[in-house]
């Protein structure tokens, strides 16, 4: 019998894990902390709990392995948890590799990506905390659409700021938010004090994470029933996403299988870390198991940044975090990949590649878009652009498998699904996707906030 | 604990059905012939191998009330299957109803719908019986994405007829089925001799789905490698759709639930049929469960159509067919449910509403937008307008056992996603989304082709 294009595994549902998995007692250091730029030292609780939800700052800060993942959140990944590991036999076919690519599929969740694992725990934890409103930022809208759910099913109001160019070129993305209840405002805005200065010095800036970060933030300092929410960089965000990973693992283990190469896209982190950061332990007790970052090469974090204090924020709002940045200041061309444009990876996930625990690699985006849609085609499964990237990662090292003759177990995150890219898509199948030929060139055309 | 919006209950995979049900024994009596209209006789052997993969016409005049899954389609099927059936605890809630409400997720298969339950199959027996091409209709977009998926993995050409409506409005479809390799065409088309005519006597229409199936006909008869391809309509359609109701009712009885109300939109009737037939038996013997269709008020094929031989397609290309129908000349109003603008209903749905075995029920756009929208800040999940059809009906049932005090067990097909329908919620967010009052005016104002 032909095999299928796509094998699938499953966890039982009686094994989705009930535990979250937290890196940090695992790292070869402690993180560094958080300094407030109005006072030059670590931020303090004050400064925190005016910002953040208590329960979410305390998990940021927890040295604690495993915490146990509230019932009612639980209750709720069982909607679509555990998702499924699939084997993907037609990409290894057409790529005659003698890799075995698994992927751990995430595309199945109400939102469409892995950011509603986050987001319920997030809009719980607020809820329980009698906060009204979360506001957040979102890039491509992944993470404003999984908040927006989550208040809708929690009953909190969320505030979304889009950045601009995917405001503009993905409606559908805020139709889904505002169908779910929620106000989503492009950004820059004339609704914060910093989102009219940097429309006053460019009024055709495409917004940027940074940007949106910060009004989102001015925008709670107003607001003193409101709580800042993320979509990824914190800690407590990649906790949560720690999910990913245990299932991962444990259906790799029914198999029988060991990864040799664990791939995912990177704007902050999020999903690599939820990902990946269940093997970090094995990996620095000597396991030959490479941690692999796809990121645009329009905005490659990791692969060109510096490792230092920079702000979270694009305008000096947030606080001073150490982590390899290309500078807050930073403002990526409009990639359609909106989810990975972003200044700075999450601490830890900085932190882990500068220890030289996570290897990154940049791709164009016609590369990447020209593997979304072989994978498409391949297995009837559109990704979405930012998990195209890992699939353009993983099409790379499979191939050197089959130049150096070599088994490897791949297993990489679909982060989502990409129906809400399909005019993105609509452009490379009619040839008309543009190329990022060049960053420094690209710097030079783009705005840059000062 | 609270419980959460929705409790899901899974059918293990080793328990996906291997076998189709269907449902010609269990009718009140044989189906009638389909009438060639150039012999005003039944249809002969030459006519439908010119049209059809033989393996499916087979199907269609099988008195087998089980027939075997290929193991290659099983496989596939496996890649999403079995679905998940939900329990809607917010809902009800929300409507105070005693009625338990369940539904059937289809929106998870990777065309974001039912329909691929039937175009992997219709692939599998086109590639084995040597054909090149599968030419095709299609109204949302739904059935058009699920054969274009099921093409590209299966290794056989598509081309389908979209309506030019949902082509237009919908191109987030079209890009779906491009991505997929497909070739697209709007429907009435210039390439087809039926579309250039109908075209020249009314530039503006709409189209329709019996225009589609006149195109797609011709262009088959044109093309001696290609076969017609149907998403509904035919029997081995609803054979293969099946498979959704044999799960859900596997998973009810390990609930120890008996439904008494099975509620599907209804165009032509797949997803009703697939759903709903398992239990036509039942029904006959005498258990009380109550089957209904719901449908637009624009289309009221079951609730105002007539019982009578008529042509399949809008201009007579096609077979004389005996159902349920408005007419083959009746084009409907561009409604957003582009999936339910058919002018016949699927002959076995026809025949068992003629019956009195099918129940119908009609309703208007905006009543039908304002449960998809209630649904999904409910959920989380949003609904196809075709799915948001059965979602009304669902909540003017459940609020009937309520006004009854009437403990009831509502269980209804989650047909698709509206992922790729956000503009029309779009619409209805910003009280944008058009009425449609009433259905002799809007005939009245409508294109109807002679």
């Amino acid at each position: 019998m032909v095999l299928p294009a796509l094998e699938r595994f499953d966890l039982e549902a009686d094994r989705l894990p009930n535990r979250w998995y937290n890196v940090i007692p695992d790292l070869p250091r402690a993180p560094e902390d958080f300094v407030d730029p109005a006072t030059s030292r670590p931020v303090d609780s004050a400064y925190i709990d005016r910002r953040l939800v208590p329960a979410l700052a305390a998990q940021d800060r927890s040295m604690e392995r495993w915490v146990s993942i509230p019932p009612e959140v639980l209750a709720q990944y069982r909607v679509w948890r555990p998702t499924p590991l699939y084997r993907a036999h037609a990409l290894e076919s057409e790529l005659d590799t003698p890799a075995r690519i698994y992927f751990k599929f995430e595309g199945g969740s109400p939102s469409g990506s892995h950011k509603l694992n986050s987001a319920l725990a997030q809009a719980h934890y607020a809820k329980r905390a009698g906060i009204k409103r979360l506001i957040t930022d979102t890039g491509a809208g992944q993470w404003g659409s999984a908040l927006a759910i989550a208040g809708a099913l929690t009953g909190l109001e969320v505030v979304v700021y889009m950045i601009r160019s995917s405001y503009e070129r993905k409606p559908d993305r805020r139709n889904l938010m505002e169908t779910m209840g929620a106000k989503v405002l492009p950004s820059p805005s004339e609704h914060t004090a910093v989102g009219r200065q940097i429309l006053a010095a460019d009024p055709g800036t495409p917004g940027s994470e940074g940007i949106a970060a910060s009004e989102a933030l001015e925008a709670v300092l107003a607001n003193p029933d409101s709580r800042f929410s993320m979509g990824a960089f914190a800690n407590h965000v990649l906790l949560h996403q720690s999910v990913i990973g245990l299932e991962t693992r444990a259906v790799l283990e029914d198999l029988g299988e060991e990864p040799d190469h664990l791939i995912a896209s990177v704007g902050c982190g999020s999903n690599l870390g939820g990902f990946a950061f269940p093997w970090v332990a094995d990996r620095r007790a000597g396991a030959d198991i490479k941690i692999l970052a796809a990121e645009p090469d329009a905005c490659p974090t990791l692969s060109r940044g510096e490792y230092r204090y920079d702000y979270a924020d694009a305008t000096g709002q947030g606080p001073l975090v150490r982590t390899m940045t290309l500078g807050h200041e930073f403002v990526p061309p409009a990639i359609h990949a909106g989810g990975l444009r972003y200044h700075g990876a999450a601490p830890l996930v900085g932190m882990l590649s500068h220890e030289g625990l996570i290897d990154a690699v940049a791709y164009r985006q016609r590369e990447v878009f020209a593997a979304g849609a072989m994978f498409a085609r391949l297995t009837g499964l559109v990704p979405a652009p930012e998990t195209a990237h890992a699939i353009r990662a993983v099409i790379d090292v499979a191939l050197r498998c089959k130049s150096e003759r070599r088994a490897s177990t791949i297993v990489f995150c679909y982060s989502g699904h990409g129906l809400l890219d399909l005019g993105a898509y609509e452009r490379w199948n009619h040839g008309l996707l543009e190329d990022v030929e060049d960053l420094d060139q690209l710097a030079a055309e783009t705005s840059v906030t000062s």
